[in-house]
């Protein structure tokens, strides 16, 4: 392991992360919502570290595929702790633990808070818990990586292994060009939505947060009731669909932006995912009609709401569906197992693993009726490497394993089942809200701190798809 | 597909079927429990339908894989229809779907019940519903391989789809003296386990039926407490010690028999198969130790007793473990998961996929840190083939997959995700009792007749190991 190297980098992330933080001293100072301090400190503390680090130089330039994992790996880590600071020392959140969930939460997008009255914080602090989901939405290291040019071909390894999905989809050979195209689009998309909230009548500070939560596929909001506050159809349709949006693999948009339509539309995780949500949708809003009077548009304006919520792994929330008939709850608890698309800011095991696990137990089933037969497995028009879908089996069993391993650790705190269990899922899967006591009304305060550690190395290891995190334990790693 | 064929042996198994039936006759009238006519009619009615499906002579003389699993699925389905026929006439059980379930449960040894009072049953029906378990323990299958030896060399297809495990050890080349050697361990077990029985006071019927439920790894009783009936320190010791025996691989014993100890005590499966079992015991027993006044021993009594009785897929229980700490509950819904060893007649997963994707898990991390480097799956010395490693992965894929599918058709009946999510995993895994309202003190009676027979496929699913039920529904399958 190239420590100085590893070092050298990892500084490089934290100062763009204590660059950040200028955002929120910015807001925090125009509104003048009396938590500049705590922000300005924070940010300087971020910024010190990050240089020191940062000073260290490398003796040797090589960065193979074990630092890139560590890189990534520590990066969020320490990112996760800084970035936490301001909660600290505003006296908010007084537990160290408490702060390093809430931001966790917030960079891997997962949206899961340990706030009991989120309406209480100032409005500087909560700017800067949603605008840690819309930078972590994309990767602090994609970030990094599209301002620090100087990196270049290096970066790859970085790419690999925080880019969701199981293959990086090469759009254009330079991966710094890469992350610009990528951002473009997020940003893009992140004025539509801006412009589309206001036009429903938000305000300009409501609509910037809201629109952090859901371009992360987060989930933070500013009030206690999620979307379900603003109590506005409009609202829950404009938020509904580009949650949905966020959850397509964005090379779809650059495919459709160079009008390669063909590329575009015959992407078949992109139907599988269309079909999945409104499928859901519906039978949910078949499920719940009693619960609106017998009206299936309004079940409809709820279930589609929250069936894109979940599926993209946002977790906002326009009802509690925690209170909803079994089956709406476990096809919910469903959709948290699948996630979004490869490639999209959302996290879960991704539609398209899915796709090539069937495809390839179907092609297990053909086997067993004719062994002679060679099949192989099919996505788009292409065979899939046998290698592929071997890494894709691993990575299943890698996920259950790691939800199942937590659950155990977490029920120590003696809640139900259900709690216990979706509390790991809609962490892992990097969701926030799940049922029981963590459903939409509830919060993840209760648990205890070593629960809470565990969760946010879940949230890790859902949002920097298993290796990485695990890898950091394998003894080889760290030989010289 | 070689239907002519397929109708012919199944025939043959449901004749045997029919001369099992003998047995509760002669107990019933022997013990003159009044249940005589139903069992007799039963019995008669089997052997009808047996024979004449094995008049059906077969044209070709075929027999492929598809026919093989074909094979296999048939006769259970209709061995569990005609089995729970003696129900049905004896007017205790007055639904057919309910009568299907049960018969299910005891020849899949799952142990589920519908029975909501099983002592309110005479003792030839209780003998009959316990010996299912005995018989299906090494599958019906073998059993009549066992008797029919003229079926020969084809009958390695039908070995294949029924023995547990990831791959059939071949012991002894021809599977007729196999199937002879694996009985003979298995009758042996049993005698030593009623000997045991007797000697710690129980009379000959409760010793003989209590072993068939453990032998079987099955889990029926003829007490609504279960083993906590007898209340003694000894039969607990007794039943748990030969529950664990009986999920061990049996050519464990083959080796031991033939004083092969390198082969017997170097098998890594066992090891971990009883590392498990006790670290699981250990754990539980301290998170229980306060509800048994502080007594470690008493509450290992407890804690291993009901550690062996879940991963063995028995299901048996000397406490109410539903009313156990969160801790505890968890870890017998993971030791659900695991289950017992291949080659035994327990379920599950099994402890050797297991290790098989622990292992391959490793190799990949490996891979990550050095993408360069060759790494093999190695067990026991020997490396591992590739393809026995991804069909692993896809079947443990598929396990899940069945799994989360069967929870959301079983959540329509509105019962907690707890309930729902432990019914559907103590069916597949071949338990019977899961948490909340199907817990130890519990009954599946309440469910829909659609999530019985849902249930009742996953019995069937776990029992034999997916893909024989799953084929039944590929349309490649039934072409000529």
């Amino acid at each position: 392991m190239n420590k100085r190297l590893l070092c050298h980098i990892v500084g490089n992330v934290v100062r763009v992360c204590g660059a950040l933080m200028l955002l929120p001293v910015a807001v925090s100072l125009i509104l003048q919502s009396g938590d500049t301090v705590p922000l300005l400190l924070s940010m300087l503390i971020t910024a010190a570290v990050g240089t020191a680090l940062a000073l260290i130089q490398p003796r040797r330039d090589t960065l193979r595929a074990r630092e890139g994992f560590a890189i990534v790996a520590f990066s969020w880590l320490l990112v996760s702790f800084l970035g936490g600071l301001p909660f600290y020392f505003s006296g908010y959140v007084p537990s160290l633990v408490d702060c390093f969930f809430e931001t966790v939460s917030g960079f891997t997008t997962t949206g899961a808070t340990i706030l009991t009255d989120v309406e209480a914080l100032p409005k500087g602090l909560l700017f800067w818990r949603s605008f840690t989901h819309w930078a972590g939405g994309m990767g602090v290291l994609v970030l990094s990586l599209a301002l620090i040019p100087k990196m270049g071909a290096r970066s790859i390894h970085l790419m690999r292994a925080e880019s969701p999905g199981p293959s990086t989809d090469k759009l254009v050979p330079r991966v710094a060009n890469n992350a610009k195209i990528l951002y473009e689009i997020y940003i893009a998309l992140s004025i539509f939505m801006v412009a589309a909230l206001l036009f429903c009548g938000l305000d300009l500070y409501d609509a910037v947060v809201h629109m952090f939560g859901a371009a992360g596929t987060g989930g933070f909001g500013t009030y206690g009731d999620s979307i379900a506050h603003f109590n506005s159809a409009s609202v829950d349709v404009v938020i509904g669909i580009f949650m949905a949006l966020f959850g397509v693999n964005f090379s779809i948009y650059y495919f459709l932006i160079h009008r390669n339509w063909k590329a575009a539309l015959g992407n078949s995780e992109l139907r599988w995912y269309w079909s999945i949500l409104l499928g859901a949708s519906c039978i949910i809003a078949l499920n719940i009609m009693p619960l609106y009077n017998g009206n299936f548009l309004t079940s409809l304006r709820y279930s589609f709401f929250q069936a894109s919520s979940i599926m993209t792994t946002t977790g906002y929330a326009t009802a509690d569906f925690d209170l909803w008939p079994q089956l709406s709850r476990v096809i919910l608890v469903m959709l948290m197992f699948i996630g979004a698309s490869a490639g999209s800011t959302g996290g879960g095991i991704k539609v398209i693993r899915f796709q090539l696990l069937l495809k390839s137990m179907v092609r297990d089933i053909r086997r067993t009726v004719h062994p002679k037969s060679v099949n192989t497995v099919k996505l788009d028009g292409h065979t899939v490497d046998e290698g592929i879908i071997s890494g894709v089996q691993g990575f299943f069993f890698a996920y259950i394993l790691v939800l199942l391993s937590a659950v155990i650790i977490v029920s120590i705190d003696g809640f139900s089942f259900e709690t216990s269990f979706t509390a790991v899922l809609a962490t892992i899967s990097n969701i926030g809200p799940g049922l029981g006591m963590v459903g939409p009304v509830g919060n993840y305060a209760a648990f205890s701190g070593l629960s809470k550690i565990v969760l946010s190395m879940c949230m890790l290891i859902g949002r920097l798809e298993v290796f990485p995190i695990l890898m950091l334990f394998s003894p080889s790693a760290w030989k010289k």
